[in-house]
């Protein structure tokens, strides 16, 4: 469809504009994907944990209606940007476009933007995030990373979440590593659990993180 | 919108017409919602599993790309036509409509629709069935209904599904029905563990398909 390709087209500008924005003020960002629950609220939790002390940091909280996850960003003193899409599954370059306006671009390094939960249409609207990380959730079964291939194109990292229940559910981490290697070799995937802080280190250096 | 409101209308006039369709040829259609690895497959197949015996049964596969699930499901024995949304978030009326030109309608009872893993964009798409059932999984974490009212307003009944990780993940199934029943009252909640076959002769029960 024409309209959807003009959509796509302008949503691009935008993406672009918003990295152009973002490197003139040596802001690096990181636009979080995953589905409902993987996981991505606690990932970002754990990581801005392990950062805060050597990085000003701040968060654009993607989600259809509801603050619980800007609120519990906020828990870990940092300033979260809520952006709600009403019914739209995705963020666009343009919502953040808007979020940034709203922020001290001039005091910060770090944001990490967190996507509407959903392992499908946030694949097609780049959002002028230099770094791309995508959130499963061993919970979710064996099939994600082959049924949903076009997430996992682009993504710097994969945090393969929830390891310790891995053999409740009876799902391999490694087979899901091996999907996402297959898809995309240039991705990283990690395996992680978020609440006993296993791999968290792992997707900050995954992420270039490290050294900043 | 305009023309997101011309899509929408034009979708409910073609859900009408499968719904016609349908019921002149004796056809209970159930749409099948949730998100990724909830368990809809898991569960649409127990529900075949204790039904099969006394009807004619088909399913509808819905997945953006792969045929994993219509595998899954033509292990029960019973015809699964695949759909491929290739990047759509969801079905919608005229793939329904198509895919009941594939299926010999004269000779089946019941239909389950499976739609595309995601917990948002389904919502908005009737697809003529006249049941709707969400499943939905503790180990997404004990947020998901509250993010997402839009999918459980007209559901008859969903499915809290891995009641069996309830513990390990530290979410309570009586929470999330408490959460759907503030928001829609006729719906009607059911903990389940497909693994076990815990709740799924209640969800037949709660979709009016005992007596079939």
């Amino acid at each position: 469809m024409e309209l959807e390709l003009d959509i796509l087209k302008e949503n691009k500008r935008l993406a672009l504009e918003n990295e152009r924005r973002l490197t003139t003020n040596g802001i690096l960002a990181i636009d979080v994907m995953g589905s409902v629950g993987s996981g991505k609220t606690s990932l970002i939790k754990a990581m801005i944990h392990e950062l805060k002390s050597r990085s000003r940091i701040a968060v654009i909280e993607g989600d259809v209606t509801t603050t619980i996850d800007a609120d519990l960003i906020a828990s870990e003193g940092v300033a979260a940007v809520q952006v709600n899409t009403g019914k739209e599954c995705h963020l666009d370059a343009n919502l953040i476009r808007k979020a940034l306006d709203r922020m001290s671009l001039n005091s910060l390094d770090l944001i990490f933007i967190e996507n509407v939960g959903n392992l499908i249409c946030p694949a097609e609207f780049p959002l002028g995030s230099k770094k791309r990380l995508v959130v499963i959730s061993v919970t979710e079964g064996p099939y994600m990373v082959l049924k949903h291939p076009m997430m996992f194109l682009g993504a710097d990292a994969v945090a393969i979440n929830k390891v310790d229940l891995a053999d409740a559910m009876g799902v391999s981490p490694t087979k899901l590593m091996a999907d996402v290697a297959k898809l995309y070799p240039k991705s990283v995937a990690v395996g992680t659990s978020c609440r006993n802080g296993v791999g968290v280190e792992k997707v900050i250096e995954a992420l270039g993180l490290k050294a900043r």
